[in-house]
């Protein structure tokens, strides 16, 4: 099953080797991974996506809990978490094709963030599946790049409630 | 000096954990990490934002261009490439502050992505220093969480040009 855990860690060097290590050594590939500075600066979250048998996921937990540098790790319930993503696209594009892309990217509510002669970089936020759909509609025009970060992801609650 | 690394690889198993070791193994702190699939799913790309001496980046790069499941290294200048990154934040609301924090959200072009009743959700994307910018505005709110993806980023123009 597909899991999403988010780590909340000391933001110290090694960190983000010592957790993806972890995960890789016990067979655990990670589907996506994103990592920034909270509010605090010396606190990192990072959210880990990962798919595989939910007894071995429950073993990585535990021993992520055990690293020093660990504050919290807590699996985000997909029902009452918000995830989102980013994605940068670069699209070939010529003089018949703009106008035809960018009303596609409008209705996915995408940002255009250059327009070059013969390319576009697109800006597209939402879940990933979303994101997905809008790369497939894109493939006809010859995706030339594409970055995106991973998903972010927290629970809608406040923990303080 | 800070740069920005996009480092496209082979999506195999544990390549996430050989590249940041290798950066943390050389003494460099990753300050932000996004990894993601392209547009071919055999091929992810990855974001790495580091800050250190140049020589020794330099060493770096050589490094992981050796590695096998290393397709392409390339260390984008900051003049010519576009960086974004997409930031969650839980902020601690009531009735009376509720108005003022999506007033400014509404500045920022942030997005709520859920209300609740004592908390918010805002999803705002941009630059590292956009984002820097808000959460600073948050903060006499009381921030409760914050979840960043990490910088993506590609080069403006087209390889193919």
């Amino acid at each position: 099953m597909r899991h999403i855990i988010s780590v909340i860690v000391e933001n110290k060097f090694g960190v983000l080797a010592r957790v993806s290590g972890l995960f890789s050594s016990r067979g655990y590939n990670i589907d996506s991974l994103t990592v920034g500075e909270t509010n605090d600066p010396e606190v990192s979250r990072m959210t880990i996506v990962v798919k595989g048998d939910d007894s071995i996921l429950d073993q990585v937990m535990k021993q992520l809990n055990k690293l020093v540098d660990v504050i919290e790790v807590v699996d985000l319930p997909r029902e009452q978490s918000v995830r989102r993503e980013l994605c940068l696209i670069k699209v070939n594009c010529n003089s018949g094709t703009r106008t035809e892309i960018l009303e596609i990217a409008n209705v996915f509510r995408a940002k255009t963030i250059h327009i070059g002669h013969t390319s576009l970089i697109i800006q597209i936020t939402g879940t990933e599946e979303k994101i997905n759909g809008f790369i497939n509609l894109m493939e006809p025009f010859k995706i030339l790049e594409v970055a995106r970060t991973g998903v972010a992801a927290m629970q809608r609650e406040s923990k303080e409630q």
